[in-house]
């Protein structure tokens, strides 16, 4: 069926191959896809040869991206307006027709889609706490997508099932909780890890709940930190709980909950007549990194007999760094954590868990025990048919990516990911205070891998701070962002928080980024914004 | 780099090659594994080439999977218990250590997996309501998982956000609904749609809610049928609303919700002093594929001010056939529609959507305007920033997959594809009335691809109807289906429901799936079942 190095070939079918696969490593004869539909392909009888080299050009195209990605030649993004791409740029259609295509011309929506996306794995973006690309994740999500299952019942995921729980239970060890505590579940991100821990909490107390709702209860309040995750409130208006029940506690200057806040919260709350039963820690602040005191607020929720959560949805990665573990002291006295592997363990999209330290009661709180699903009458022990923990049916399967990455990276491998993530942070602070032009949001050494700063136009330098420096510097960053989208040169986040107008913040999460990228960085923040 | 035909080569790099690549499309020479480790993958300076090959060995691997998957004389699964995989079955070990393995060992872990897993793809699993394994829908997974990207904004995903404001204005139209109505989302499986409609239903009636929580509503009440999926129970206790204010209404012999049923649970839940707000009704139920009367149940809703939702989950995919969508006639006056895409269109898991009839509400619902993901100062159009519609922070790219599907098939392939498996259920329903020993849950030719039935061994058939019949019945599936799962030979569900004892449930979603398989379900039942 072809060989090698001739240009063009006729086989018995009489189908025309060329030579499309440029790549060094495969030499293969494809067929003249502008004959044929996807019907062709398996479970087509006698299609496997068609799949076979589908499948082989789209790896091919796939390589060519990947390979690309990690280049620092590349562009990060080529930006278009949505009115573009809906306009269909040099041909790429977004439209949905009645008809098929041939799959050439899906080889080439293949092609399109990732040229007009953003290249999130390219060591200059720094614009999201998930980037990067791990190519043995990768190879686990296509191990995953081709076998297709979904993690309801032992019976059509065992290996996947009992992988999970050799996952759960090596983060419960890694938090330092003991062998016979300890439950939890992989679900779909970070903020329904966060929904989770408030609906396991909220049972745990009153278990009524489940079949009588909120009015059976008296006005519950939740306690966290200012600068805490938005989710804690969205779960809390999902939930019925009400957003303003969401009670937001003071915060130092670095970010960090504090203690003294959170016990006048709470008993200022009691007089309102709210009942306090849950408290939100953060480890990892999603703007500036921070690390709550979990040891000074865990003694403050056992004082008060309330459920202590730590949302370690970022920080959760530190843990596997011997180095820095220790900025998460205190986090195996809380009752529940979420930990989003595909943040700082840089796990592919999406990779998120939720840990409970009491056994059993995410399986009380959410069983229906639905018996198309879960029949007691199996051949097997149905303690594994896991699915009815899960506030979902269907549960993708978000296991297998983050063992394999486990296997063939050991414990060890993630800790050197996240040491270099964080000393890149660190030559960033460096250079930062080295540079003329920029400023830092806060003047402690960054504890994650979180640096905020402000770049100051020359014409800026020497305005007094005030109100009218303020609304200036406002509008740097985003004119800056905005500069650095249509060049797509490099990729970084901005935001306000609290009274502090605009300013960058730089996440390190990909292990491809080197301190060049981070010169790169600053460099590029200065040309674009020297004239302002 | 190595050229065709000889068995082993030295390159420069004095790394060994040796010849692995069996697949008659590609022949390649591949590093010695056993001396890389992931750290030699990129983004290793240099790592291109051992990527390219770890990649194209794993394609090796997955195809050899996915062909062996079509073919029906491979097996369905090989099962082991729970305690066997975890021993470590033929050096198989599912442990995690301190140390990297190999890229050798980790391409063998990946064989493993696929090995000790269910082949939820060949033509003979008759499981769950997903199954198959759609190709082009497989490649879009692939190119998803490359991209590595988030839904939270048009800044990060400007494709795929396009992409689905494609997809969901033409469900919408499909649904019935016109241009200038609807709205939606893509989210984690039906279970989570359906909280969605229940959300976004009590937000409309009680915007409050979102701020103040269930205690400053009345006590609202919800209304399903008893066929129903257990999802609306589960997202009532997670609202807060509490599973006892789920009423559930008395169906028919064939499953249909009855509408005088509906409007009598209503009156006199209105009498017991409870605020009726919220209709379920589903378009292809669980375990029997039957179509509740949207029309009468939306005349009753009408009446009563109620919201009107209805869960396809299963049943949407018949909207893609003319001969068949009349089954969902009345759907169009629903406020709100689950659909997935990943059960009768055969999409890949996961891919799910909420469709909202009045738009904005979603937005209005959920927003909470988290300033470092939405600002508000951005240099394109924020109405596309469409993350804070959901109730997740971070959500994966489901929609890719599906796009790239319906290009290849166009939206008449779909049609086809569920003409396809409700012929098979029509042949299964014929064949059973026509062989000896089965018996059929419900009498009407099925509407959707569900066809439920016993089998009744040759001891039990001359039995009279009673308790010591029903009691002996109730043995008789989960014995067949024992040893279904240790033959590995066919895999299909069974389940009892109301006063009804274990039958079995085969469902058809799988286009590879032809008459000679429902043959072969029908003589392994036989053959498995009658000595019972």
């Amino acid at each position: 069926t072809g060989g090698c190095n001739s240009q063009t070939g006729r086989v018995a079918s009489s189908v025309f191959f060329y030579f499309v696969c440029a790549s060094d490593v495969c030499m293969t004869f494809l067929p003249c896809y502008c004959i044929f539909v996807c019907t062709d392909l398996l479970p087509a009888s006698g299609g496997e040869k068609v799949t076979k080299e589908f499948l082989h050009e789209l790896l091919n195209i796939l390589l060519g991206y990947i390979c690309k990605s990690s280049r620092r030649s590349g562009k990060v993004l080529d930006f278009h307006h949505p009115h573009q791409l809906k306009e269909g740029l040099e041909g790429f259609s977004l439209q949905l027709t009645d008809k098929p295509e041939t799959l050439e011309q899906i080889l080439v929506d293949c092609r399109d889609t990732l040229k007009y996306g953003v290249n999130t794995g390219h060591p200059r973006f720094f614009n999201q706490l998930s980037s990067g690309l791990d190519l043995i994740g990768l190879a686990g999500e296509w191990l995953t997508s081709t076998a297709n299952s979904n993690m309801f019942t032992y019976e059509v995921s065992p290996v996947f099932i009992l992988m999970e729980e050799v996952l759960l239970k090596k983060m419960q060890g890694i938090v330092g909780w003991s062998d016979d505590e300890g439950d939890g579940i992989f679900c779909p991100g970070g903020t329904i890890s966060n929904l989770y821990s408030i609906l396991v909490a909220r049972y745990y107390f009153y278990p009524e709940v489940k079949t009588r709702g909120m009015r059976a209860l008296p006005q519950l309040a939740i306690f966290t930190s200012e600068h805490s995750h938005y989710s804690v409130k969205k779960s809390a208006a999902v939930l019925g709980m009400g957003s303003e029940n969401v009670l937001m506690v003071k915060c130092d200057e670095s970010g960090k909950m504090i203690p003294v806040e959170l016990e006048s919260s709470i008993v200022a709350a009691e007089e309102r007549g709210l009942v306090p039963f849950y408290v939100n820690a953060t480890a990892g602040t999603t703007v500036y990194g921070a690390f709550d005191p979990f040891n000074d607020i865990a003694d403050i929720c056992h004082g008060h007999n309330l459920w202590m959560h730590v949302d370690a949805a970022w920080g959760g990665g530190l843990l596997m760094s011997d180095r820095h573990r220790m900025k998460l002291q205190g986090i195996e006295r809380a009752w529940s954590v979420t930990w989003n592997p595909h943040k700082m363990m840089g796990v592919p999209l999406q990779c998120s868990v939720i840990l409970i330290k009491k056994r059993g009661l995410l399986q009380d709180c959410n069983e229906l025990g639905a018996e198309y699903l879960f029949q007691r009458d199996k051949p097997y022990d149905v303690s594994y048919d896991t699915g009815d923990k899960s506030i979902q049916c269907g549960r993708h399967v978000d296991v297998f990516k983050f063992w394999l990455m486990w296997k063939a990276k050991g414990s060890e491998g993630f800790g050197s990911q996240v040491n270099k993530c964080l000393e890149n942070a660190e030559y960033l602070y460096d250079q930062l205070q080295r540079r003329t032009g920029f400023e830092l949001v806060f003047k402690n050494k960054p504890e994650h891998s979180n640096v905020c700063f402000w770049y100051i136009p020359p014409t800026m330098r020497g305005l007094p701070p005030g109100p009218d420096r303020d609304t200036r510097l406002h509008q740097v960053a985003p004119r800056i962002k905005h500069r650095m989208m249509e060049q797509g040169s490099v990729l970084i986040g901005y935001q306000p928080l609290g009274d502090k107008v605009n300013f960058f913040r730089c996440v390190f999460s990909n292990p491809a980024t080197q301190q060049e990228d981070v010169d790169f960085l600053l460099d590029e923040i200065t040309r674009l914004g020297n004239d302002l």
